[in-house]
């Protein structure tokens, strides 16, 4: 799709506009395959949710680690997709009143404003339903070997020891605030889960040797704790103009986090390193690897 | 595990307790395995939802249509306690306020009263998540093939096009009643999604040949539809004690039924002829499926 030679902006906004339109495809109410019906309200609410028009930050990473490591480009466009339909259900499920109480997300309401809390919540379990659909489909040109993996995988990382185990662990943290060691765990859960995945997916897409599955399996823990420690230095920094939603919002929730339990030159020093970590597990890739060590360096840097 | 000569409730009883036990290992908490920790509380939640001690009608004929075509017990096993956990996410969510708001299940608080609606959210998604990991996971026997197939169908029958599709128009025929035919794609999604997927999981299971899989899948079809329609009977005639909540619920709010389209002796004959369409399609079979004719029986005559 992209230029092996293009910059990173270049690739990363490429592969955005190359996801945003295969979720379009694959949420096309137009499409009615077979003997499947999909009630128009709903399918209209996880259009909502998906087609937003974000930065698919995890679609990027699936896409940059399996072309590292010569992964077909398309299998990677859909596990991609894949991902980012769990990444969209966790938010509209965050959203909800009983969770985070959310009306607003990237400057639109919340599936459960601009719906209602019922259709919300069949959206999200509809969308964490489909990614699984996306990946074992016929049109995934992968192995079933393949498939089995990244379902296993994909399965892990979101579910009650992943992505929604870490999110009951931050609402136990709203009534007893968690040390360092409980922050740590529930943030590598809640948020670290998925990128982990991300990079570990393009291996897996990419058939690669478990050495190199492990390798970018750590890479991706490396970026996650990066870009937690990015959202607590945000939150605690910017204005609320500036991200488009509340701040301050987790500190005034009274939920610990790194950056209030170190202080800011920590976590400014602290970003430095994982960023340098991450760059070190790439060096056996060499220059090919520059997109991805500039993912990470983007991640501990980005201000929105 | 049960005598192939064992009459029909001793086999459902027996595959109702190894069901239970196995789910009891999937989801002990004196279990950590590797780098995997979840949260004591939402595992608790999960556990309140699926150990139960339910019929586990779904999983019963997972594992009676494998063995009627020759496919391994132990997978079969395993295939039932992921679609069982599929069931009763679905059932944790239905009951939330948002939805049916239901208090009480099998005569237990409903998780959301149990705990709280936000951990209901959560350890629905979980086990929702939890039945692709089950599927996938290498303690199933059986091939990459077989376990693709498996998630792409259970994917689709607990989707948008399927059971969370149903649920959806469920949701919307509150305010506007459906017809007829409404009513018929209202109940094949919602209820027979998951019983026709029962059926033909068996037979990928089992290997079985394409025709096999398609008869089988058709017999889950007509017991989905004797599923309902005795369920539409047990609604209007049973009395609340009996069946151990609420009656008449669907009726009040308006939900249109078959039964209420076309009186009591119409749905009378109508379960009749489908049961005999449901044994007709087991024909080739002969006695070796007479267990799978009884369960048809079974669906249509129950009182509870």
């Amino acid at each position: 799709m992209t230029d092996e030679r293009s910059s990173f902006p270049e690739r990363l906004k490429s592969n955005a506009v190359a996801v945003e339109a295969l979720l379009e495809t694959l949420l096309d109410p137009a499409v009615r395959g077979g003997e499947i019906s999909r009630p128009a309200n709903l399918l209209e609410a996880m259009r909502h949710a998906v087609l937003n028009g974000g930065k698919r930050l995890r679609p990027f990473l699936v896409s940059e680690t399996a072309a590292l490591l010569g992964g077909d480009v398309q299998a990677a466009l859909r596990i991609g997709a894949a991902l980012e339909c769990i990444h969209c259900y966790s938010l509209v499920h965050d959203d909800l009143p009983a969770m985070d109480n959310d009306d607003m997300r990237r400057g639109k309401p919340t599936v459960h404003v601009a719906f209602d809390e019922a259709t919300a919540i069949l959206a999200g379990d509809s969308l964490l339903t489909f990614s699984f659909d996306i990946i074992a489909a016929p049109e995934t040109a992968l192995s079933d070997r393949q498939k089995t993996a990244l379902v296993l995988a994909l399965a892990r990382a979101a579910g009650h020891g992943g992505m929604a185990g870490g999110q009951a662990l931050d609402l136990a943290a709203e009534k007893s605030a968690p040390d360092e060691t409980g922050i740590v765990l529930l943030q590598s859960m809640k948020t670290g889960a998925l990128l982990r995945f991300a990079c570990e997916a393009g291996a897996i897409i990419a058939d690669a040797a478990a050495e190199d599955r492990q390798r970018l399996r750590a890479f991706g823990e490396k970026i996650g704790l990066a870009f937690q420690l990015a959202d607590d230095l945000l939150d605690l920094t910017a204005d609320a103009a500036h991200i488009g939603k509340a701040t301050g919002k987790d500190a005034a929730r009274g939920k610990g986090t790194l950056v209030a339990l170190h202080g800011q030159p920590w976590a400014e020093q602290r970003l430095e390193s994982l960023v340098a970590e991450a760059e070190a597990l790439l060096e056996p890739y060499g220059a090919r690897s520059e997109v991805l060590a500039e993912t990470a360096r983007f991640i501990a840097n980005r201000r929105n």
